[in-house]
């Protein structure tokens, strides 16, 4: 099978392998015909959880973007898409962003989305593409990190949360953090409530390979 | 390889089997791991090409989706998307169409997309996702049907339409015909222009498989 190379960013300081992988190796079991190389940012071992620290990983993540050795696409694995507008006005290759994709795809299901993340605010590229349509009815209870949501309590948390987001109207939910993929609760959701979901890691694999089609093929 | 199955619905009457699969062979070709299967909606030679047209082949894409057996999606292969919705509605399955697949890749890349096709209107689904946001300057000069696309002079007055739009301050061109893709001239206008060029075919081959990845993996 004909391999494309994808430059995979983690906007958080990761020392393990393995914990760094983690996306890599989700985005290569959607779309087998990429293989991922995965870099984290420095110094930010908080990873990005508001606007702040946004905007502290941003020149963090140009930098980190200059470590891959010649990837067919680049893509930066977090739903505030740290750094991505300023990597397409720098790169000659398609940049990815977990939260433009996430938020494309979501408008598939319609004009209303309801976002679930670890922070009080829906991030910028789902602003942008719903703008009033978002949902937000804040994060789900008990939930302040990626690690709360690794326990069945925040699981059922998430699920608890999406129901009052589909009950208030929405077309879709949209993971907004990236944390969500990797414990696989989109599947839970859907079965739960039979309503589409957004993963963020999913949307942007499937996006980084329609940007590998349209340039390279 | 992992084998899905998609059931392709063409919008316009085809006898000749080779051009019947003809937008599920490039479908494989994008995503190895989708089986397609092509089937046409009856009485339609001209196919869809006005509002008129598009409103006669809804009750046809209906019937056309019954003849597919067990797939794990369904495409209608046209940037009108008809029949889309209703199939939503009825079917459990994914549905999938190149509009709204085309229009929500195309917002990835900005605000604004220029429109090129075989009509003089844009397709609902990109009014739905980019309301104001559309620039359209009519069809190609001398291009009144999907023939008049195969030859060289349709090709260069599609690309010359192109550099227009992008004059005009498009940040994508969103082919919003099929044909356009059966001929491949999405690349030749990133290559003469520099700007991204979305491809009706590619983007409902791509969001299949985000469906295909959403609801059976």
């Amino acid at each position: 099978m004909k391999r494309f190379r994808a430059g995979v960013i983690r906007v958080i300081t990761l020392s393990d392998q393995k914990m760094r992988d983690l996306h890599g190796g989700l985005i290569e079991k959607y779309i087998p015909q990429i293989e991922t190389e995965s870099v984290c940012i420095e110094d930010q071992p908080e990873g990005v959880h508001s606007l702040y620290t946004k905007a502290m990983a941003v020149p963090k993540v140009i930098k980190a973007a200059g470590k891959f050795k010649d990837p067919d696409v680049i893509i930066v694995s977090c739903a505030d898409d740290p750094g991505v507008p300023e990597l397409r006005e720098l790169l000659r290759i398609p940049v990815v962003g977990a939260g433009s994709s996430a938020a494309a795809f979501a408008r598939l299901y319609g004009k209303r989305t309801g976002v679930i993340g670890i922070t009080d605010y829906a991030p910028e590229p789902f602003e942008r593409v719903f703008g009033d349509g978002i949902i937000n009815l804040g994060r789900p209870e008990g939930v302040k990190s990626t690690l709360d949501l690794m326990t069945d309590k925040g699981k059922s948390s998430v699920i608890k949360k999406a129901k009052q987001l589909k009950e208030a109207g929405a077309d879709s939910i949209s993971l907004v953090c990236t944390g969500m993929s990797t414990i696989g609760v989109a599947a839970d959701i859907e079965r739960a409530l039979d309503i589409p979901v957004v993963d963020p890691v999913l949307a942007e694999a499937v996006f980084a390979y329609h940007e590998i089609l349209r340039t390279k093929i």
